[in-house]
């Protein structure tokens, strides 16, 4: 597997393009006739796209996407529908597809009805930039941008069992309302491989599972997420399991972009859950600590108060037994052991302690938990709690 | 019901107590030959003196309880129940009680030994200075703060259906890792009512998960919290519905001092849902909005921003439909609707949205919730995220 320039476009026959005025961007992303599936929210309280694209992807097929920032088109009733349909319909007509093979998506503030006269303009003028190009990927990937600081894309060239290659390649948009079970969240990702829309979705979720429902930047679960995969058979070649590690690698890249450039970031954790007695319960605990407020301000701060580590894998629903638990904290170049197999070796006046404060300095943080009680493994990211995070989101409508 | 002053003192015959130094403190309430129950965390990481408490209690008898603050006595291994049993046994000693009538609770950074020499002559400081006063119950109230800015007191008298007056009386602390299911929480109430631990348990259970169940600061959940209750039987009178009446409301007022003075917290809100398929589900959905970064945000930044309460009611689990779900702002003097079945009022330009810009302003805003589905309600405590929310919790240990 390697890492290829590009986005969505370093798949073949891809075509996108981005257009923005002060408050709005557009993104269109065309991948025709593809094979096609979608994962959205939980959150019972949906937005007008997500109803639309439900339907959209229904029949297994897609030729385009088209998303919006600035206004999430959600509690919006009958006019959101027709807004979101009329979005669709601008790019079928401009492009002369079938209304029910273009997606939709939204992200922005909730409760707004959708200034349609600016969105139809720039869907026009974004129709009209369509290429397969590293530009026109990285220009859709700004559109869709509403507080992250930079864009998100990944793509990469894989082999599969028969030696063939194949691509994938994604772009998404964080960076607040992120938690587990996604945030708000938008990724479209394209591929050139040959699959049924069923197919795609086995692959799709448990991808997804592994990576966006693995992010936490303030545990909002958002009301439009939604990740849409297209697979355009480009390159004539059926999917196996080489094609799903390399799906599963590109969301969980997007996903920890995502974390790292989480609303008023500074730093970026993984958190690693070992020994658990499931699956299940290495999420549980993982996403646990990654969702603390007061790990996240612990990391802020550069203080290795591992207590709230402990504690918040306490309260997270999986089981832990304080006599066989370990918890290790590890950066670039360090690692150190704070509580060995429950005894504790990071207490103060220790050199361990001082090698965790050096830790907690740097920018990229690994926790590293092992209960000690099973073969459950997770990994969960996530980002400090920082002033930031309170200043953008104290006036984000305002 | 009335309120009285003197708080756990309020009640004949209880006697309390408080030594400190400069970052320790401890509180000895004295309760005698009470019968007593008691209500834990439920995080599978618990302290050592949640598992003595534990033990002292199941016999229904308590004549004291000694806690201090500055030191949980959490991870601390066996060496952590020899300190808890040594708190004990001091109170024990000097006042002549068994060992098994003496509870002990502990509050502060979690993975280091205790200072037993501190807190034994602070143990010791205390127990010269008990005596029934409104001075002795708040100098033991300020003995257990923490990150608390003021002492947490209330007490109230109420008549028995009998026409019999009785007395409730309470302290508590807070302020961080406040979460449902309780923070890093210490409360304990005095009552001089006769009855049995286990009618005491049944009432108090009703009354946590009505209160202290309620109130969220950061989510996170601690591993010492601890509600004892000791009932002296000094007014000679039995328990009956007035009396767990107006126990709730103790344990809901001293609820909403924690949620008012929870870390960095500049304003409060009281989130009330209506009209829930249930009990339950109010209580997902209350417990969802107060614990929601992004309201929390919103609060501190006087941001009316309604979309971010309707989506975590629609994250809670609760069940809702937009279509008749009503949203309004409360302040002690305004109330604005802004959603009404469904619809919005309080669009950009209307009068409705400028009267909740004047509500967010306030200091105490409720939040009223109106899911249209049935009949369950349910109150949760909260408050807003600050800088100094960040700033506390960023430099606690070091």
């Amino acid at each position: 597997m390697k890492i290829v320039d590009g986005g969505v476009c370093a798949v073949n026959g891809v075509l996108a393009a981005g257009a923005c005025d002060d408050d709005y961007g557009v993104a269109v992303i065309v991948c025709k006739d593809s094979d096609s599936t979608a994962v959205f929210t939980s959150n019972k309280i949906v937005a007008a796209p997500v109803i639309l694209t439900k339907n959209a992807v229904e029949n297994g097929k897609l030729s385009a996407v088209v998303a919006n920032s600035g206004n999430a088109n959600c509690f919006t009733g009958d006019q959101g529908i027709e807004d979101g349909k009329a979005m669709a319909s601008v790019v079928a007509e401009e492009l002369d597809f079938k209304f029910e093979d273009v997606a939709v998506a939204s992200t922005g503030v909730i409760g707004r009805l959708m200034p349609m006269d600016i969105i139809g303009s720039l869907i026009k003028k974004a129709v009209l930039r369509l290429e397969n190009s590293a530009e026109a990927s990285k220009n859709a990937a700004e559109a869709i941008m509403t507080t992250d600081t930079y864009s998100k894309e990944f793509a990469v060239e894989t082999t599969l069992k028969n030696g063939k290659s194949i691509r994938i390649g994604g772009i998404t948009k964080g960076s607040g309302m992120i938690a587990p079970n996604m945030g708000t969240m938008l990724c479209f990702i394209t591929t050139d491989v040959k699959a049924s829309s069923s197919e795609l979705n086995t692959a799709l979720k448990k991808a997804v599972d592994a990576s966006f429902n693995m992010v936490v930047v303030d545990g909002d679960e958002s009301t439009n997420d939604t990740v849409i995969l297209m697979a355009n058979g480009e390159s004539g070649e059926s999917i196996d399991e080489n094609f799903e590690e390399a799906l599963e690698y590109v969301c969980c890249q997007l996903a920890s972009m995502m974390a790292k450039d989480g609303e008023g970031a500074t730093k970026f954790m993984e958190v690693e859950v070992n020994g658990a007695v499931n699956t299940e319960e290495a999420r549980l605990a993982a996403k646990a600590v990654v969702s603390s407020s007061l790990v996240k301000t612990a990391l802020f701060g550069a203080d290795p108060n591992w207590g709230r580590i402990v504690a918040a894998v306490g309260y997270s629903g999986a089981d832990i037994d304080p006599k066989v638990v370990s918890v290790s904290l590890q950066s670039l170049n360090k690692r150190v052991d704070i509580v060995d197999h429950g005894i504790i070796a990071a207490f103060e006046g220790t050199s361990q302690l001082e090698e965790a404060e050096d830790i907690m300095e740097e920018k990229n943080i690994r926790i590293i938990i092992d209960l000690g009680l099973g073969n459950g493994n997770a990994t969960a990211y996530g980002c400090d709690l920082s002033y930031d995070y309170v200043s953008i989101n104290a006036e984000y409508t305002t």
